[in-house]
């Protein structure tokens, strides 16, 4: 008889996650011994499951399986929780496995906060245990929780994009450029409580997960219920699909768009009217956006407003004096031409 | 002392709306007489201050402006309540104003098939007519209910890109192709209610809208304020601002598709594998599902997953069989080209 469905299931996802690195794990070409992979667990049923398949699969495929549990510091007894997550995970036969405990700052909210000083810990460990990858136990109820997020900032496709299945380190080093994986964007919550039901895994629900003065726990618990009675119980699945195609969509356009820009550009750093003027309004703006962010423009500031403006100076042209945007950069027509450069001073 | 502010913002989105026309009447140079305009009204606070704003507007700019009700004939007394809206309309100042009864369907379910039967009637009238245009009263707010409706499908970025502020006719005859204009969708549905009441006209809330068997009805009474209440307040306008990317973006991938499928497109009408691999997986699927619909498949019941299984004819050969399409369609991989063909039978 074979695992448990729920078992079965969360197993072939860390497979499918790492195909690349078990794959280099059969071939006997690397001297350096055996890959390591590492999975970020806080000790939640998403994460455990994660850990409990990774333990599985990894020691069938000559990989090293190793763990890290980040203590954000951020309630009372969390460093003796972070502990006890660190003895699951080397009960579950993981090693190394490491407690990082980390200082959260308050840049940009508390959750952007957390996750920023989440992520430079597990790169932190990721770099300095020389890890292929790490994996992250987000689920398809996470990505539909994100895709509604993004949908709350009406910033376009690229915001509706979710989480991707595989992403880069923060620190932009080339070996980290794969590094994150998330193996369950397609598999349901339930499936990993479910999971680790059936292998009697202890779980511990973050108290964070339901304070409602998190947007997310707002999402998770408020919203998402509310359009499923409102919508049909296929949200979610709706939700993540849309992010897929969002982010297909996304990086064809951006792809577009930086050829565009290219084309566009003059020696002297310059863009042709000519060449912008009937390109797709959504390709024009973000050419208009890269560049800007060339001159100097800090994407957070650059809003649409901005670049509906920019944009005016090439398909409404009616003499504008030059406009100022984020950064002391500056934008004007001169000529057949689109100067965007930031002033000196 | 100008009009009150809402006043002001309908009468200026009317006049935006139809820039066209009354430019076109403003010129002496029309032999057919002055141009008509007609409004679609329900007698609802929307469609009734659409009229307002259009009986007060047209004259001034060498206009005529008339209106069309529907009686869905789906509630006991549509018919008195047709007449009485008409009435309403005529002391506007509308003319001419008619009263069009349809016969509802049932295909698609009761709020599609009551829209087919509605945009006939209004086209008929417009042709009966000549109308240059019919503009519809949706606002900020339904804009936003229909991006969540496009969600719940969760087949990408046309699916949310919601109603277009210009769109043609169901005939699809030539001077059709700009006759739907929708002035109001960035001004919000309350906006509408405080032009109405500014000015005194009574306005009809259809008992449909508060119905919890609509899933439009559902969307606007509990799902959009639980978002509202997760997300924060500015939901609707983001719904509305997604719209408007997503239908940009998606326009441009289309554009894109239509001259790959060209590009790719052999004399004897096969597709070159080579010229399709390399595109971008977005724009790859976009491809692929317009030459399907070209060899006779139905649109409405071409999946992702057909487009996907065929897909992988192209990025992942390892000597698959034939696919069966919808509207018995074939597609298969010979040699380097991909061939979608209709059985003969």
């Amino acid at each position: 008889m074979g695992p448990h469905p729920a078992v079965a299931a969360i197993r072939l996802a860390v497979r499918r996650a790492l195909h690349d690195v078990l794959a280099d794990a059969r071939s006997d070409a690397r001297p350096e011994g055996a890959p390591l992979v590492l999975v970020a667990c806080s000790g939640g049923a998403d994460s455990m499951a994660l850990a409990s398949a990774l333990a599985f699969e990894a020691p069938r495929a000559g990989v090293r399986a190793g763990g890290v549990t980040v203590d954000h510091g951020l309630q009372p007894g969390s460093d003796a929780r972070a502990r006890e997550v660190a003895e699951r995970l080397a009960a579950l036969g993981l090693d190394p496995v490491e407690e990082a405990t980390v200082a959260v700052g308050r840049a940009g909210g508390p959750e952007a906060a957390a996750r920023t000083a989440r992520y430079a810990a597990l790169d932190a460990a990721a770099e300095r245990h020389r890890a292929r990858a790490v994996l992250l136990g987000h689920t398809r109820d996470d990505q539909a929780e994100t895709v509604l997020l993004g949908l709350a900032r009406g910033s376009g496709t690229r915001s509706l994009s979710g989480m991707a299945a595989v992403s880069g380190g923060l620190s932009g080093a080339k070996d980290a450029a794969h590094r994150y994986r998330r193996p369950f964007l397609a598999i349901d919550r339930q499936t990993t409580r479910k999971a680790c039901l059936v292998q009697a895994l202890p779980v511990w629900d973050d108290p964070h997960n339901a304070d409602p003065s998190f947007t997310r726990s707002r999402v998770r618990h408020e919203a998402l219920p509310v359009l499923e009675k409102a919508l049909g119980r296929g949200v979610v699945e709706a939700l993540a699909r849309t992010a897929q195609l969002s982010r297909d969509d996304a990086d064809a356009l951006d792809a577009w768009a930086r050829d565009a820009q290219l084309a566009a550009t003059r020696p002297d750093g310059t863009l042709e009217i000519a060449a912008l003027h009937d390109l797709p309004p959504a390709v024009r703006r973000r050419v208009l956006r890269r560049a800007a962010i060339a001159a100097g423009a800090p994407a957070g500031s650059l809003f649409a407003r901005h670049i509906e403006e920019t944009d005016r100076l090439i398909t409404a042209w009616r003499g504008q004096r030059p406009l100022n945007l984020p950064g002391r950069v500056e934008a004007k027509r001169q000529g057949g031409r689109l100067v965007l450069q930031q002033a000196n001073q």
